[in-house]
């Protein structure tokens, strides 16, 4: 387990189930204290308590559904730092009541993971800074859409 | 190819092709000899016997489609004894004969891999134990609708 | 990121963009000179003028939708010469100016990639041969229901 891109593949691969289960405050501590989330929409959460706020209103939009995040292409560099700009692609499935699969549009999702000492069990990877880009230029419609039971 | 976890992501994309395309019994030999396949549902396979008969009808379902199987963000964690406890996220796309394709609920697997010597061609992972939930409460009615044809 | 396998998932996931991005001639690049692109259907592209027109008018299928290759199940064998095989599952998933997720069907890819030190940058992984089969007898009318929006 020593390869460094084994390791951000692990690191997706416990981050998002801890969102998806709805624990917010385990997820937030994935990100760092001083962490940013980016929309290219335009709207930004910083630091862990708007990160808490926006991830909880955020998954109001997928009540009464199961929500998984998919990831393909990851790609990694090292920062002269010890940083790691990590690039991916994700996308968003979701499964309703009656087992009725939809999915999100596709997004491009660009982190910067640091290594980080802080808190218990010693160092690990956290998330400093994301950036995320929907494949549609209308991202607040789709979730507009999931809010009101039209999609 | 020496990496733990690359070898762990390269035992499934050899072991789930060999369920899809029918050869059930070459799937059955990636299971130990008393390995077995347990759904949430409550139903379970025990032994390479119940694992033929169990797959087999299972694939029934999907007659006339072609079945295939997608995984994202393993975690892998090696026990003292050597065992690995792996964990990930599966999806099943099916696509028609006229090139539609759907996709059953997603779910979370927990596996425990072996190194077996067992057979011929030098060691290799085996899966011990796999324990299957789908994100929905009633996957029967899902499979049940697909007999039909109903989804 | 000396891992062979590592490396592999990252030459898929800087290749693929360059494509569904319309930078033709830098997809071309990522191929060697006498590079072969082949679909079971029984088309064949070889070399790097071919593949640029032939990926050129493949993606006018797709005007007005953004185009992803998502992969899984990557299995690479080293061949005595130090080529690549490679083998993995691909789907495309396409979003529709209104946020509208479909997918193609799934396919099953084989290629070879070799080393190659050609152009700057230093030596790097190239294909040299890309064989593709999609899930379905028919895909040239599922491209066809595409250009007519029939689908």
């Amino acid at each position: 387990m020593t390869d460094l891109y084994s390791g951000v593949l692990e690191f997706y691969a416990r981050q998002m189930p801890l969102m998806e289960e709805g624990r917010i405050e385990e997820y937030a501590d994935t990100f760092t204290e001083d962490g940013v989330f980016e929309h290219a929409l335009g709207w930004r959460l910083e630091g862990r308590e708007q990160l808490i706020e926006g991830t909880r209103s955020g998954l109001a939009r997928y009540a009464g559904k199961a929500l998984r995040h998919w990831h393909d292409r990851f790609t990694v560099d090292r920062r002269p730092d010890g940083a790691l700009d990590v690039t991916y692609l994700a996308m968003v499935s979701l499964v309703d009541e009656q087992g009725q699969v939809t999915f999100e549009p596709s997004c491009t999702v660009r982190d910067v993971l640091v290594w980080s000492e802080e808190g218990a069990g010693g160092g690990r990877w956290r998330t400093r800074s994301r950036f995320l880009r929907h494949d549609t230029s209308d991202m607040s419609r789709v979730w507009e859409g999931r809010l009101t039971g039209r999609t």
